[in-house]
C-alpha cells in the first residue's frame, strides 16, 4: 500500500537545547519511500544518523537562540506486508534464535519482562499455536487494560501497567512485548504511522518474532495491522521516542496525518482477521 | 597486555533445556585472542553467535538428555588500552553523539536513568571536566554503597541499589551507568575477566563515552582497570549475562582465572591513578 | 474451642539487643487465656506492654550480655467464634463504619490497596453479597499464586505479589487485604497458632469487616477458619511480626504447635463450608 | 496562643457519594476549642466520629441526590506548646517505648522505614543526640529535596522522594518520617492549620518521639513550629488525608486561613531556633 503521513511539531525552548526526533519514515526493504520532505522554521541545520542496531532515523537539531521551533515532516511511503496463515505458524525455538533476535528477549527499561514470568506462564503458557498465544495476550490486555488518555506518563512500565490496569498505546505495547518475552518470544516496540487512526496521532504497536518474521499486534485494536508506516522500531519506547530533549524545550503542538495515497481498495486486517491471519514484516 | 583467562562451569539440568553462554572473550581490534579451547562434558554440539549490537559472543547448548554439563573455556589474548591524560579530556556534548553511542543515554532494564535525573545533577552537575565527572560517580558508589555478597539478586536495579545501598559488582555498575546516563554521559556495561580480582570471579565494570572514548570505571575498586579481559558488551547485564537459561538448569560449580600470560612488569592502574589518567578502549 | 499452643524460639545475639515478641494469645471477650506461661533462658526480665490500638500482647526482651536466649511460651486457650449463615449477609457501607473500623480501610505497608484499585473492581466489582465476593477474593489468591516457601521476604508487599504470584500466608494475607480495600471493605491482618497446620508454624490469614462482624478467611486454606487462636491484629505484618528485633539477632529455632485441649469433637470449618457459611469473630 | 482558622472546600459529585472530611481542629489536653461552626450547603446532615488511635474529627457526608456542596469550617483554637532546650534531650530507648509509641517505629505505607535502613544509618546514624539528629534528617531533605508543586501524586511514598527528589510538604513529612523510623525513633504525620503559611494551604508536618515527648519539624522550613494548629495525626497521610471520597466527588476549590486570634506577640520558632531549642507537644 501507498500512504502519504505527515507531521507538524511545535516546540518551545526556554535556552539552547538539543532535540533529537524520530518522525522519519524507515528505509527497510519492506518500505519504500517515494518523495520526503523535511523541514524547520527557523531553518536550522540538521544531522541525520541511525542507531546501530535498527534502522530508525533521528535527526538532531540545536535550537541555538530561537525560542520556537516549527517542524514539518511528509512523505510518500510504499509498505509492504505478508499476511500469512495463522495455523500454519511454527514456533521458533529459542535454539533457533540468532544474534539479531536475541536481544528482544531481554527485559528492558518498560518491559521487566523478568518479573513477568509466573503470570505469564500461568495465563499464555499452555496454548501452543504461537500465533494463537500472542492473540490471547493481546486478547488478554484489550479486556483487561483500559484506554485512558493521561493515565500514565513516561516512567510507567508493563510492571505497572500489568496492575494498574489503564494507560495508552504505548503502555499497552509495552505490557505485550514483556508478557511475550517472559515466554520466550522475542518482542519489540514498533512506533508508526497508522492509516484512520482515531484520534491521528502518533501510534504504538508491537512485533513478535514468531515462525521466523516479526509480526505486527497491536492490543489496543485501534489500528489496522496492515496500515502502519514503520517509524521506529526498538527494544521500548525508550529506542523510540519522538522526541528526546537536552536541555529544555516544551513540545506545544502535534498534528498527524497517515492518508492513502490514492484510490486504492484497502482491506484493512484487524483483530477480526487474526483468527485466520497474521502480518508479518517482509524483512528479516 | 596478555593475559591467560579460562572458566569452568557446571550445570544441572532437571529436563531438557536451552543454555546461552556468554563467557569467550571478544574479538576486536584492541583484544586479540591467540589462542581458545571450549570443550563441553559430555561432547554436545554447539552453536556460536553474535548479537547484532555488540562483539558479544553468545554459545548456545542443547542439553538434551543430559542431566550435568561441564563447561572449560581457556584462552590467551592481547589486550590493548590507551592511557590518557585526564585533565585533556573534553565533553563530548549530546550535539556529536551518533547512532552508535545514542542507545547507551536511553534508559534501561537496571539502569533507570530516567529516575535518578535529578539526584544525578544535584550530586554531580556542577563538575565540568568530564573525567572529574565520572570519577566523583564512582566514588560516591563507593563510599555509599556497600559490597554485600548476597545482599541482591537478579531483579535488583540502580533504582534500588541508590536507596538499599548494598550489593555487588553487577549492582555498583549499573549505578554507575544509571547516573552516568542521567547526566547526558552515554555509559554501557562491562564484563569482563579481571587479573588480580579476589576471589577470582566474572566482573562487572562499566564505560562512559567521554572525549571520544568508551572509558572504564570500576566503583567497586576491585579490578585494575588495565587487567581486564572483555567479555561482554551491553546495555546492562541482562545483555552480558554469564548464562540465560531457558528451560530448568542450575549452575553448580563456578572457577575463574586470569592471570598474566609470561613473565611481563604489570604497573595497575586503579582509583589512585585516577586523578592524573584514565584507561580507555582503543576500540571507537 | 479449647487449644493448647505453644512456641519456642531460640535466639542469637552478637551484641546487647532489644527483642520485642507478639507470640502471646490475646485476651479478649472471645478468647480467654486459662492458664499461660512464658520462660526465658536465662531467666531475664521482661515488660509486657500492649498496643494502642488493639489487644496484641508485646513481651519485649533485653539481651544484655548474653548471645542466646531461648523463649518458651505455652497456654491453654478457650476460643469462641460465631458462625454464620453466608447468604444473610448484608454490606456494610462506608456510611456506617465508623472509627474502630475505618483505619483499616487506609492503604499500609504492605497492602496498597490504592494501587489494586481498578484490577480488584474489575474482578470483583460485580459480586454483590459481600461474603460471596471476599469468597471470590480468596479463591482468586488460591488459584493465581503458587504457595512456595522461600520465594518471598520481609519487604515483599501485595503489589509484587499479584504481579509475581508466589508467596506464604503472609503474602496470601496481604493481597487479600489490599483487594478488600481496594473494594472498601476494612480488612485487617490476623496472625494466629492454627490447628492442623502442616507443617506445624505461627499462621497468618485475613479478616474483613461485613455485616457488621469481622469475618476470618485464608486465601492459603492451610488452617481451618475456627481453628485459630489470635496472637496479633493489625494492619498488616508490620503490626504483629513475631518478633521485631533491635540491635542483632538472629533466630536459630522456631517450634510451635496447637492442640485440641481435650477429647473434643471438632468439625473443621474451611473452604468447603464457605459455600454456606462463614467464621466470624464475636468481638466486636 | 490562640488561632482563628478556617476552610472552604466545594466538591462536584457526579453521582450519590460518601465523603469523610478531617478538617476539624483536634480537642486535646493541650489543644482547646473555644468555638466552632461547621456548615455544609445544601444543609446535608453529618455524622463525626473519631478514629479509635488518634484524637482525629471524621466528619462523613452523604452527598445524595446533590451535585455541589460547599463546606465551611472555621475555628478559635488555643494552642499550647512546650518549648525545650535542645541540648537536654536524651534518646528514649527502645526498651522505653511502649504501646502508644511503638506502632509509629513501624513501616507504613508511604514511608518504608524498612527499605531506608542502611541509609539512614549511613547518613545520620553518628550523631548522638536526638535533637540534633533529627534536625539533621530535616536539614537534609530540605537541602537535597525540592518543593515542587504538582510534581508528585498520592501514590507517592518516601522510598520514591529519596531518589526522585521533588515534592510538597506531604512527600517531605513522609521522607522525614522513613528516616526516622528507621533509625528506631518513632515518628508520625501531623497535618495542620499552618500560620503565615504562604501560599495558605493545609500544611503536613511530622512529630518525633524524643525526649519522651512529640517534637514537631518542619522539613520544608514553611510553617513556624509554633504556628500549628493540629487538624491530624497519624503513621502517614493515608490516615489523615482532608479528604476520603467514596463514589465520584472532585475537589474544585479549596480556602484555607489561619490567623492570629488577637493582638498577640508572636515570636516564631522556624529552623533557625531549633540550635538552641525544639517544640513540643504536651500532650503524652
Amino acid at each position: 500500500m501507498r500512504f502519504h503521513v505527515s507531521c507538524a511539531l511545535e516546540y518551545e525552548a526556554r535556552f539552547p537545547s538539543t532535540l533529537i526526533l524520530n518522525v522519519h519514515a524507515q528505509r527497510t526493504p519492506s518500505q519504500t519511500i517515494l518523495d520526503e520532505t523535511f523541514t524547520i522554521d527557523p531553518p536550522l541545520a540538521t544531522t541525520e544518523f541511525s542507531s546501530a542496531d535498527s534502522a530508525n532515523r533521528f535527526v538532531r537539531i540545536e535550537s541555538g537562540a530561537h525560542r520556537t521551533l516549527v517542524v514539518n515532516y511528509a512523505a510518500t511511503v510504499d509498505c509492504d506486508v505478508h499476511i500469512y496463515r495463522a495455523g500454519d505458524v511454527a514456533v521458533t525455538p529459542v535454539a533457533e534464535l540468532d544474534g539479531a533476535t536475541l536481544p528482544y528477549l531481554f527485559p528492558s527499561r518498560y518491559c521487566q519482562s523478568d518479573r513477568l514470568s509466573r503470570l505469564a506462564w500461568d495465563l499464555f503458557g499452555d496454548i501452543g499455536n504461537p500465533h494463537a498465544k500472542v492473540v490471547a495476550i493481546s486478547d488478554w490486555i484489550y479486556d483487561n487494560v483500559e484506554y485512558l488518555r493521561g493515565s500514565t506518563d513516561s516512567m510507567t512500565s508493563a510492571y505497572d501497567t500489568v496492575t494498574q490496569r489503564t494507560g495508552v498505546c504505548r503502555d499497552f505495547s509495552h505490557l505485550g512485548i514483556a508478557l511475550c518475552r517472559a515466554l520466550n518470544i522475542p518482542a519489540r516496540y514498533y512506533s508508526a504511522y497508522a492509516y484512520e487512526l482515531d484520534p491521528p496521532d502518533f501510534h504504538a504497536c508491537f512485533e513478535c518474532f514468531i515462525g521466523g518474521s516479526w509480526v505486527v499486534f497491536d492490543a489496543t485494536r485501534l489500528a489496522h495491522l496492515n496500515g502502519l508506516v514503520r517509524i521506529g522500531t526498538g527494544r521500548d519506547a525508550a529506542d523510540a521516542a519522538v522526541a528526546s530533549i537536552f536541555g529544555s524545550a516544551t513540545c506545544t503542538r502535534v498534528e498527524v496525518a497517515c492518508q492513502l495515497a490514492d484510490r486504492q481498495s484497502f482491506a484493512p486486517i484487524g483483530r477480526r482477521q487474526l483468527s485466520r491471519s497474521g502480518v508479518a514484516s517482509t524483512d528479516t
